[in-house]
């Protein structure tokens, strides 16, 4: 059965890169001026976004303990703080940069992971509350965080003639 | 290791399940004619994202080997042709009890389920590729149609105030 976990974080792993592939494809497609537009009328930019997701992958490093978050500084602009609310936010060739990056790290730790190690505990989660839930692990992050990507995915397509 | 199957099995299945909820919360909180509405300017409109997942959860029975298609007439409407061609819709109300009938089905078939029977070829991959391309299987349709509802989910949510 070991080949099973094998197959199986395979197929975990191909679904986020399909899905980072495809959100990189939008964003290299988009002009600055155009990701400063609303995705829809008065929603959030694609500045934004780009920020937020950007924001969130980042702090995946920690969360899964592959390492140290790199741009701690996005997470009050993008995740605790809402578009538009006044706080200057970092231009966009730098955000840009933290996503490509923070994909980039995801990506070598997640190349050299063995499949048994998608079933460890994720940080946020105490060793004695993984015994009695060991679904809280690794892999669930992936997921979580694959859906997360596909559903500001569908978002950033708004911004696409 | 029969263990981790079942584990990542029940994480695939959390995260569908979970999807499945938040897009009934938010047809369930939209009347018609909010449904009627496009999601944003120029693009889908609630119902044809109603429709046309309905429609693709529909044939995930026969896709998955667990049934056949309840409403097969969705298919020309909703997958093979886009919003506004001017094809004939069914009525809304038709539409949302198909897309609940087709997850209870769904449902039904995967609390049946068997861990290892994740791992089984899915119908549109013959028996000889499958050899060759184990991965996939019934396991990554799930999670490609997880994360396909997740991205529509995103659109659908710009239909509330």
């Amino acid at each position: 059965m070991e080949n099973s976990l094998e197959l199986t974080t395979t197929i975990a792993l191909n679904a986020w890169n399909i899905h980072i592939d495809r959100v990189n494809k939008i964003f290299d497609e988009l002009s600055d001026d155009e990701l400063a537009k609303e995705v829809s009328p008065g929603r959030n930019t694609g500045i934004y976004l780009l920020g937020h997701m950007a924001a969130v992958h980042d702090a995946m490093l920690p969360l899964l303990g592959l390492g140290d978050a790199s741009y701690p500084q996005l997470v009050p602009i993008f995740i605790r703080t809402p578009d538009k609310s006044g706080v200057e936010k970092p231009p966009v060739n730098e955000l840009r940069k933290c996503w490509k990056d923070a994909n980039g790290k995801l990506a070598e730790r997640f190349n050299s992971m063995k499949p048994e190690q998608w079933l460890e505990r994720h940080t946020s989660i105490s060793e004695e509350d993984f015994k009695k839930e060991p679904h809280r692990n690794r892999l669930s992050v992936l997921l979580s965080r694959t859906n997360h990507l596909a559903s500001h995915m569908g978002q950033l397509l708004f911004l696409k003639n």
